[in-house]
């Protein structure tokens, strides 16, 4: 019997601000042979230059209501006024083809998808969630500020809600302390490639 | 509560021949800081320059063998006519002032190991095990004959041993396949970097 690697699904969560979203594009951008990106569903219409199937999965908000009703999400929320899930059929396909999947999420969304994937005995196996931890609180209200994506009060009310979410690590397989990006990405890269030499969960 | 990486016992076994001498030298250097090498106590008289309990740990036969009665050591082995082995005192020394662990075994001492740590609490949570396993055979004869150490009746003996040997891989908790040094250094060290950012095992 040879050693193989099993698909990984890697969840990767932590406060807004914390970075997770460079990281896991550098991830994608150093392994475009093996790892897969899940394509979000969304009730929100298509912006300019978006491609459906590519970008997300345009849906209509019955046939998402639907879908949701007979628990085909992963997981699946409300922002902004617009649902937004991920499908579990997707993730199974990838996965059942060999390839690896990154899912960014937030830290409600994560919670989800582990209290699914105990029920599934497939997605179980694959799973590796990672918690990136800002470093502190000064620095995360660095980076907010440097997205330019908030206002101050959105700022404030978004740093209190990172605080809460800053004791959810030991939900997680792993707890990225978030340094610099160079060393980040080299951290998330490190987990992946010893996951993939894993021989049991 | 803050996230703290736990102290490693990080032990690398695989058959004669699989580099895993060189891999453990590496990673000694590359983390000088963090990483000690367990010492191993000997029954063999030093060799020239060899200092006590720095190279070995020098043991007379018979306080050796009373040690051994009393169940003082992780691992121990006859090789060539001498004694060689690892005091769990010194493991758990290390491991309680936070450092980790490198421990070079071959297959028979790591599996010796595994079995006394799961009787061992504190040992079991800081245990990673890796299993090297070479490229093929034939990359495996040319690796033997390159060490310049074997007869070629030698060869053909350690071949043998390690066909069966090369089957133990489900026992570890990482296969690593050999490929090249530079590879098999950055695999090893994404092993050793992914389980410090572990949450629980």
């Amino acid at each position: 019997m040879k050693f193989q690697s099993r698909p990984l699904l890697l969840l990767v969560s932590g406060p807004a601000g914390s970075g997770k979203t460079t990281l896991c594009e550098r991830m994608t951008g150093a392994f475009p042979e093996q790892i897969r990106r899940v394509i979000t569903c969304t009730t929100r219409p298509p912006r300019l230059g978006e491609r459906d199937g590519v970008d997300y999965h345009f849906l209509g908000v019955e046939e998402f209501q639907r879908r949701v009703e007979a628990s085909e999400f992963l997981e699946h929320a409300h922002v902004h006024g617009n649902l937004y899930g991920s499908l579990k059929a997707d993730v199974h396909a990838h996965l059942d083809q060999g390839f690896d999947l990154l899912l960014n999420l937030d830290v409600q969304g994560a919670a989800k998808v582990r209290d699914v994937v105990r029920d599934d005995s497939r997605l179980r196996s694959s799973l590796v969630s990672l918690f990136l931890m800002p470093p502190d609180r000064v620095e995360l209200q660095c980076r907010l500020k440097g997205r330019g994506l908030d206002s101050d009060e959105n700022i404030a009310s978004r740093l209190k809600v990172a605080e809460h979410e800053m004791l959810q690590w030991p939900h997680y397989d792993y707890c990225l302390l978030s340094a610099d990006r160079a060393s980040d990405f080299d951290r998330i890269r490190a987990i992946y490639l010893a996951e993939k030499m894993r021989v049991k969960n």
